[in-house]
């Protein structure tokens, strides 16, 4: 079955800047997604009017539907609820952050069918959301509490991002299941993460000893990036590689351990972003040249 | 300790197609493990009453079971205990698909002690009875009940199949954690398929993009494969591997990436149905011959 | 920013016998954790008089906090504390195992900057603990409530250990999502296991069939050692590493198939304990010099 | 403020019977009435969803609202839900009788503003149906089960009617609260019963004990009916009265201990049937005459 | 239908002081009764496994079904649990008020089919073995804990006994919704007490201002006995009686505002003890004669 | 045991008008409280810091308990948050009545031990604050909203007044349970209500039904005040009694039906504010007087 043939509006060009009118654009067109689904579908009209219908605003939406999501018999909802409220409404960059995650997801994964789709159901976007208000609490020195957010979203979510790393902007993490991402990490904008990926640590030093991606980066699933490395800007980690090494900018790194096609000397460098073109195997001749 | 000595009553030997009396006797076969296991142990008796010895049918024990485990605060259990028995009651393939898999883990896992220890306890099981209905929704353009149940699927089990992947009957994914299958996969009958194992696609581009898994194919923990590659009726992919390219049938790949054993000109082929027979590592001293 | 720059009390010297008086000092220790932590964060001050200072004792917090963790809404989490508090009360090494998993946390992960931290928010060591109960469980051949408790574990933190399985004292289980311990595998004491680690079968045949983990062994994120072989005390396995073989003490095994880094025939030994050091990565340069 | 002004669509002139016609009209103007209300207010949109516009029939919305409202934590909704609709399914009086007492609010109680309105929010209501099903379990000899459904409704609505009391159609519980109702009680069709009502018993002797209401009765608020006593049809019980006497037919007792208002010899008779005019107070210069 | 007729296995002549043995009789029948009744219904089995099956005493039963019953979102099971089952440890008096209060059920209600039946069932007992364990603590000084008990009593079963307040043993509270025992009040033991009946105070002014009921007495639906008045032994309050007087023993008072059957100066005494033998009605002729 | 000896800092002479800062003194009086017992009792500390202590305000304190409180599977404990903070924030009268109506249960009830005591166990106080909030959303033309709120605070706490009732300032529903008040009922300032109170109305037609209560009135408990009559200022209404007349300014009714004590032409007046006085049965010896 020819995937899209459902697909919703269609978005309008990205803007390299999010802006105002760019976040309502979004807001507008989930609730407009939010309320053909239900209409078409009324076993899931009461959860689209809980999550997203009755919410005059994007936070509003994301603030709730996190809110029920994370809470256990000892966080109540309506704990939680309050604190996503009050992050989303003092610091407006978690909006813009989330609508251009959303946007993220809508471009660049094919099975993304609608926003709403994602807002609702990524457990990848949402599990960053939270991340954001945690690493939020965080730099405000309120760590328990980010700490305890950062279980949860462990517990929920099964991605497990410390608090104090931090988190560019347009990132997809793609399935999202078994992501790790150590204390020091930082990740740059428009990166793409699949599955199972670890940026980790190397021991039990403190100080800073998590990698460090750069912008449009595209990791691979079950890729594990160990110690305080540089993944250049729009370079790409095969699946499965096992990285312990720098990564210069807009070359591929395989293998395991990882070496970089084209040879470490001289690297083959590629023309796009991966992060944004989600390319994950065009290497794969290369590779089979170089190795094989 | 011996595993096994407490094992419930055997299999009678495995019928080719799973008839109804078949189904039956599975049924009646998990209403007598709960019942001695209740007797047994009366802290577990509430649960076993609950989600098997107080139902009519397996589709009933089933539907009640998964409506309690997916249920949220948002997506209440009587909502999907509805959702589930009506597509256990209008498609009696589901209930057979169900038996099969049973069977499977039964047969295949040594530690699955009794069904119904598979049907209360596996979340490899439940994530694929779940995903049989998301995908049944999905085939009835039903999409966006279909994502949403396949969201809480992924939340609860950590197994994240997309409800267009399609899967045949016989099915263990054993451990199932982190298993994650793309939308135009499609695994055939009697396949075993560890934790960790990734069906991905290869970018951002829609279209077929995702692997074809044979029948009783065997893919090691960990393994991922990525593209619109063909993994031949009864090969192996060895624990880790990661695989880019077709996988003839009966042979066996292995390694990062992923090379076939023997060598690609004429690589081994095994006699026996590794999907069934679970072998997973006899291939261990002819890699080592050939890689080292 | 710096980590570790609010980290609490530090502990006192190991004592190589975590005796009574060092089981209380943890306890308190914890307390006043908690109690600082609710002063300074009202919004958590009600979490933490749930989970801890509530308590008279780290036996009945943690019946507590495991009980409302891993119930369900046909597992009571009132029958899961009594289970928990009758295991602990009844077993006091239990408790010893606790206090050595919360030192091993707080001593070995630099992100660990409490004892309450470790005990509200590790999925790894709350599964461990829990697992720990499973296994006493089994080995009273109450193996039904035994394989139920297993299967809340690996819903809820994604941690999926058998109740056969035996675990030494002084474990990290570090970020642990995806961790998948076979029936007969055994871990020895002072063992430390990162994420996506498998320590599994090799086929359908029963019998001893898991791999042996020596004490002080260290098994990097995203390992796969299969089938019945032996990991020397204090050996490493590097990440994404898939073993098929015997380990000998104290070196190091890397690599999809892992080989020993200096050679089989005599391969390099280190001198530190790897399982406490933590040191993942000391071995690449060497290893680079091995294999490319 | 004048109320009724936004009052929904007038009823049909009542039917006679109540026909299957006439049921399919109220589920369709309650349909009508929860799409305008989700429509005016979102906030309540996801509410009346789950409870009504999700649903295909009265008997599902009604079986999944009494599911939800009476479960407990030891009573899952799943199997209230499933017990309520087999009920339903199997034996339509009971429909018909939901839509007579649905009615018989709409018309009687000018604070009811809709069928919706009573069939969400009305205690009275909603006891009388979940009742229904405890007496049908009752005369199936499924006792145990009608007890604790019996509990469950005391527990939630504070109304407390015997399983095996036999009550009409066309009742109104107005309020409801506190209302008890004992086992050999009978009340008949078209009755009005306000809250804080028994028709209690007389002491420990079992057998026959409770009052028998007749067709058209109206019971104020407080009154108390003891023994085995005929309130005849058409009688009228004033507010606070306790009777311990037959009541012959369209005659009105009040006070404490109740005297007939006319006198014992020769009560005065009304024409109207007090249980549909719902007329509470028009006897009060009589009696005031008749007392005082 | 002929009430009783399935009516479980008699009770043993009455003991005059409940002992041991006899409490162990009661469990052992309820035991007996709920095996029968999960036999029979299996819809219900679980339920019965959870509340009474699994436990190995009559308090540990409780504990868990007052926990369970009484819990809150901002008050957990397992907290409430521990509390109930610390006090029924501590103090084996409350198990021989609750085995005396299963009795009264037992023996003057007719529409109590078994001692499990009213375990399970009644709220008036499940509201008055709460409030001693909520009595316990007030007179332990632990004052807001016991509020906070009271309040949930109050909100679950309509049931508001001040945690001052003294009560006996063999109580009913009949039905007993709208129950209210003021701070001051005092009930004696085999004390008979319907719903809506209130034991209140006279002012806003503090100290002993509530009534003080005798041994034996039985109070009917909806009386109203205000200020520290003395109900003497035996006595009997008709139902919807506003007492504001002593009443002597043996002696009957009825009416609002009551007044002794017989007349103030020398009322008639009975010779039953009316709290025991539940006679309601009987003053009825009498007390027409006197008023009317 | 004499009651008070415990009781919390004695109020400031209570202002004539509640004032901004007469709210902050009782907000800063709860607070401390709270802390007062949090550290005398751990096991309710929780508790203490989810309901009070962790909230910065009255208002967000009364909005977390109170949708914690209300909320069911279909209303979920955020909307009902969002609903009261929206409610409390947007209209400040809705504070000032509550904390008038917190002085009113502290001063007027001598078994109300502080203002914490109040604000989390009255369900009378929880009741009436509710239902200020529904009436606000009734006035707003939100009426299924407003009714919803009204079915679920009958639900919870049984009292049901109807959300177009008009309630004034300092009111004290004591004990609350079974309390019912009707569409057109209006309800002055300084009002003290008991429990079983109805103010209902007369019968099937709509308009201006229900009694109106002066400022300062006492209600006794369970009477029963019918149609649209005038209670006047500082009158006080019996225990039990049904009242379907007028009663003037600072005049006593008694009985069924009540008559004025001192008769219809004369009647006694009294000079206290019994709404606030309390004084319950001072009429009792003229009462007797005028009836026997």
């Amino acid at each position: 079955m020819p995937a899209g043939e459902i697909r919703y509006a269609s978005p309008p060009p990205t803007m390299v800047d999010s802006s105002c009118d760019d976040d309502a654009w979004v807001w507008t067109q989930i609730k407009a997604e939010a309320r053909r689904d239900a209409e078409s579908e009324p076993a899931l009209a009461s959860y689209l009017y809980s999550t997203i219908l009755s919410h005059p605003s994007l936070e509003r939406s994301l603030a709730f539907h996190l809110g029920n999501k994370l809470c256990s018999s000892t966080l109540l909802s309506t704990l939680l609820y309050d604190l996503f409220l009050n992050a989303f409404t003092s610091d407006p960059s978690l909006r813009a952050a989330a609508v251009a995650d959303l946007r993220a997801a809508r471009e660049r994964d094919p099975a993304c069918l609608s926003y709403s789709h994602c807002l609702l159901n990524y457990k990848g976007f949402l599990a960053c959301q939270a991340h954001r208000v945690a690493h939020r609490l965080w730099q405000q020195s309120r760590r328990p509490l980010a700490l305890a957010l950062h279980s949860r979203i462990a517990d929920v979510f099964a991605v497990d991002i410390h608090p104090a790393a931090k988190i560019g902007k347009g990132i997809l993490f793609d399935h999202a299941t078994g992501v790790v991402v150590g204390e020091t990490a930082v990740i740059g904008n428009n990166v793409s993460i699949l599955h199972h990926v670890t940026l980790g640590g190397t021991g039990k030093m403190g100080g800073d000893r998590h990698p460090k991606i750069g912008d449009g980066v595209l990791i691979g699933a079950g890729a594990t990036i160990l110690g305080n490395v540089k993944i250049g800007e729009g370079a790409k980690i095969g699946a499965g590689s096992v990285v312990l090494i720098d990564v210069p900018a807009r070359t591929t790194a395989v293998g395991n351990p990882a070496r970089l096609v084209g040879g470490k000397e001289k690297p083959s460098k590629h023309e796009d972003v991966p992060g944004e073109s989600m390319d994950h195997t065009s290497f794969i001749s290369e590779w089979s040249d170089y190795i094989i």
